[in-house]
């Protein structure tokens, strides 16, 4: 039965990517086998070849997915305006959007070393697209004399850790809503690249 | 003869624990067997557990010494003044002494989910502890007037993840030195927690 639910390979695939992700976010990419895998979706271990062809391809698919995705919904919200009000709302997409993710920011960030050369520079790739996002946003205001840093590269990959660790403590359970943390995060984001 | 050399285990021990972080830096805890660390060692396999019951403690003991390594370190350098001088002499502390341990760093963040859970709590103890100590310059510079953060934990953990994050991306090679990315960061830090 389970075979034939998932015979489509439109419902299987992201069944596929959603197990995967769910198995290496617990256990780590290398201690999950396609098998595990295959269990966990409900097919047998070899119909998971139908949809994809290594455990490496697998996680590839799921980085690329994150990182399009990730970039997709900032030029949604991305929009022409100051750079200080840009600075804002990147700084809040940006806490919220990976909150809203753990098991892909976590993935994503554990089993960089676990891609291949060609499928490593391809997330890189992605990745640099997304922080060059933030870096303009840093030249802009640096230029009209809204921000003073020295140095837009570095205070890209600042601003980008400093946001991002939210995911290494947060906790829906814990005392602040997420808008309470955006809000202390940008004010510290804000005051530290002013003029 | 390798064995004699190292049949003391104030000698060995020490090697087995850097072979142990070159070997889990590189390829994994998962990925490692005790097989490949003795013979990065040079003993044979059943020699290592004169020294180490398990890779477990292997891993435990890799942590634990950085985490103790770094709180006496830190505790070397603290010293009594104004909360601004404190934490300026906290950022460019934590950034020189973990672009220095590129091995350290990498391994303890990655591997900190293949502890056991007593391990995991032992080690969550002291990186608080450390923590703790970035929190008390915080405090004091919040009531003193120094500093405007409406939340010293948050703003920890921002600072913590913001400094730590250099590790990512710093390359010796690279344009900058050591000494002008303690600036950029160390500018970043003081205006962001500004009153």
């Amino acid at each position: 039965m389970a075979r034939t639910a998932g015979s489509h390979s439109d419902i299987t695939g992201p069944r596929v990517l959603k197990a995967a992700l769910q198995l290496f976010a617990r256990h780590g990419f290398a201690a999950v086998s396609m098998r595990q895998i295959a269990a966990q979706v409900g097919v047998q271990a070899g119909a998971l070849y139908n949809y994809i062809p290594d455990k490496q391809t697998l996680l590839f698919d799921l980085m690329r997915t994150h990182m399009e995705e990730l970039l997709s919904a900032w030029q949604d919200e991305a929009g022409a305006d100051t750079a200080p009000a840009r600075l804002e709302r990147f700084t809040r997409f940006h806490i919220r959007y990976h909150l809203e993710r753990p098991d892909e920011v976590f993935v994503s960030y554990m089993e960089l070393r676990n891609l291949t050369p060609d499928n490593f520079s391809v997330i890189e790739a992605l990745r640099r697209r997304y922080e060059d996002q933030l870096e303009a946003i840093l030249r802009d205001g640096a230029q009209s004399g809204d921000f003073d840093v020295p140095d837009p590269k570095v205070a890209t990959m600042a601003v980008i850790a400093m946001v991002t660790g939210v995911t290494t403590w947060y906790r829906t359970a814990g005392r602040l809503t997420v808008d309470e943390v955006q809000e202390i995060y940008w004010q510290m984001v804000r005051k530290g690249v002013s003029a």
